[in-house]
């Protein structure tokens, strides 16, 4: 089965996403621009003794952050997949301590996506991705659960099976890993092992990832 | 009294704070990522000499910050206390000369707090935090007013005694200062002693903070 | 006549802005943030060879600053008054060519105001102010038109004689610029010789600032 | 025929954008800040040994970036003209490779658009050019397509033929690229060219830039 291919290409609202598609999930993949964030690239320089130090800033969601962290927590892959290169993009992947990133300057997503498959041992079909844009399109046409964000072009909209009410950077993330748990019973439970967690010392509760 | 837990779980309006309970309060506690800022993480690198400086900012909001001097001015103890460290909070921390700045990079937010309230003779029930998120909801679940921004996640509302209209870094932190301190009878005078404090020269009126 | 106090605490549309007050303006004053800005302040750091960098930005608005120099370009004086200290505020004044910047770390905004006054041989009666919290309001009860922004607190807004519909950092100098000119018959005259003077090369039309 | 002025001076929608007008254009212009941006200017400073780092940030839009990449590559030239200089201007139009970077300190826009109209051997007629405000006046009276971004001034969008829905900085670009390319009746085949490129490994389709 050619994964997403198979699925209506309506959009649907993220509490009736299908329980055996999302049981089957083993990793979910993530682009950086318009879906982390905004779509804003902040760019500038600083000036010192006569000379541009040229610089560059993404702004992400902490509730985002969040999200993902939970998606781990509860044994899924996690990966972020770009088609532009930044350190920004870097430093938040260590930040969330992601199982892949990767920046691929010419957007060549997909076959990035697939070598990452391969060595995961996981089939295109169990993958999920939530993109908003052109680049993205080839993926989301792969992939067994497309995703679209509130602010996806037409074009990313249409190769989505769910779309997000939520905007990238403002809490279009956690809206699909809140989603994807909740469908596979997983989210309740994930909420509680988390502030139990938070609740007491440090030798008390599991080490639950932040 | 095991505090938040005796308080119906409804939401209610802040101008129907009930007075005793805004009176019992002795330490106003804030969240900061979706509290005191709109949840944005700005991260990025500077280029200099072929190597990348790491930055990272946080976008407050300059009328919260005078909500928060009109509690201390008022005689409230106030405590950031959040579960990602920056030196972005130290700086704003500093400026806003708070009471109590604490930075756990686990997350374990209701211990340190115990901590705090001991350190201060302070018991939880005469305690306010404000929250977003599940780093927060042990927290709301034990203080003696739980507290909710607009942008809360549904676990933090559902924690909460108290939800705001206003959202984190727009002005949440402003509508909440205003709503207990009216509360307790003490905004209308605390506001006209600041503006007199501003309209003379540096002699007149007395010193308050900004 | 201690100025504004002789008028209606009614908040008007610009549009019904009267002409004999318009006229009798000479000098505009604002506050920065949450008027220039809409009150975001952005700080974080650096980090570079272990230490921290500490830095601070702020949002300003361009057609903000075009309707200033579209002030200074019918003869009216310019000036920003800020109770908060920031290089930021430094270099947009620069930018706009401004006829005073003030910033005063106790935000005793009217004694700096009055300084002003003296020594630029204006009446307070002469003065416009736009400001948005506390830190204005003893500025705006004392001016001859005092101007709220489309964000300002109550306090403020119960302070100005014009509440404008923009909001700080978004379009609220720029909206008040034109209500001022258009009521003193100055705004389509200074819009035509701003746009001729654009149109030809270098050495037609006369230097208008930008 | 001298351009613009031939045109009703009505607003309509891009969706109706006249086919042979589109068909004539052969270069697209573009004002910076207020329409690759939403007109904000991030200033501030860095302080290390005392000394204060001046810098200064835009915010540009990822999906923006991708429709001039579009125009390009449907063989249209691309122009970013501003009247304000800075060095975030020339990152943002390296990265986009547009064909001419114009940064006039005294935004005479114009004629700085007739010389590289001379130099690229096209008729003002047969530009198209994409403003916010008075700066952008004397232009978008003169060249054959003058569009306003939804934030604009009365002042530009009185001078436009075509008035976009979206803001600059947030999608007010790409929604002139897709209107644009759509009634030329390129823009279906372009993004399926985009996404054929991307959808296998780099020896496979063509190179198109991203």
């Amino acid at each position: 089965m050619s994964s997403g291919e198979g699925l209506p290409p309506l959009l649907i609202h993220p509490a009736r996403l299908d329980v055996a598609l999302a049981k089957r999930i083993k990793l979910v993949g993530f682009d950086v621009d318009g879906v982390l964030t905004d779509g804003g690239l902040y760019l500038g320089s600083a000036s010192r003794d006569g000379a541009h130090v040229p610089f560059e800033l993404k702004r992400y969601d902490v509730q985002d952050g969040l999200g993902m962290a939970m998606l781990r927590d509860c044994g899924l892959k996690v990966a972020i997949i770009t088609g532009r290169v930044s350190e920004s993009v870097a430093m938040r992947a260590r930040e969330l301590r992601v199982d892949a990133c990767i920046q691929d300057p010419q957007a060549r997503k997909l076959p990035a996506l697939r070598r990452l498959c391969t060595d995961l041992g996981v089939e295109l079909d169990e993958v999920a991705f939530v993109g908003d844009d052109l680049p993205d399109v080839a993926v989301l046409r792969a992939v067994g659960l497309p995703v679209a964000v509130g602010n996806s072009t037409p074009e990313a909209a249409r190769a989505a099976h769910l779309r997000l009410n939520a905007r990238g950077g403002y809490g279009a993330v956690r809206e699909f890993a809140e989603a994807l748990l909740y469908a596979r019973g997983e989210w309740t439970d994930a909420v509680e092992r988390y502030v139990k967690s938070r609740s007491g010392d440090a030798h008390e509760g599991s080490e639950v990832p932040q």
